[in-house]
């Protein structure tokens, strides 16, 4: 059986906002990503999304309110909901989402990713 | 928008191996618990499970294996694998799966806990 250790996934890359697959659960994928600077205003039309702030601090933009997310600190964001995640320095954060998700959502942008990259 | 604090979370509840909901997303939940010592042997029938461990260090007994897992550290347990997670000491960790879930799967035992405690 699989042990997966996050520290060591997140010394595997380097890119910023380039969600990396560690693990799959039933139609789900576990990712790690490494945030910095500004991402884009979207939603994701059809899935809730998760963040866990695993090392440093981000915060998620929402229309209305500014969300601040230290190491240990988590939220999901409902489905529709238009959110910008934005971090001053790198964050590591993890993300749990169906497979497929883009990560830009409906938005296509030059910060959208491969939504099948693993590590 | 919500935001959850896993160890504020950890500090509302003392029992173990009675996991509180934290969070939804979509049909799944995010759920903590606090183990120590012998859980039973058991599996899920219809769903992979993760664990993932925040504080101490646990263990999964598998058939033919033994998976340790530090902080930082986690596994998925596929379905229908039957497994029995065991802590020497208190261990807190995050668990994964399809809302409810009964934590004891194919087994009633006196462990078999509630799996609509949201904290």
């Amino acid at each position: 059986m699989e042990k997966i250790n996050l520290k060591e996934k997140l010394s595997k890359f380097s890119d910023h906002w380039a969600p990396k697959i560690i693990a799959g659960m039933n139609d789900y994928h576990l990712k790690l990503v490494k945030i910095k600077g500004d991402f884009v205003w979207h939603h994701h039309e059809n899935t809730d999304e998760v963040f866990i702030v695993i090392q440093g601090k981000m915060k998620i933009e929402f229309e209305n309110e500014t969300v601040e997310l230290y190491e240990g600190e988590m939220c999901v964001v409902p489905k529709g909901v238009n959110h910008k995640p934005f971090a001053e320095n790198e964050c590591k954060i993890m993300i749990i989402e169906p497979s497929g998700i883009v990560n830009t959502g409906n938005i296509e942008s030059n910060l959208t990713a491969s939504n099948d990259v693993w590590i």
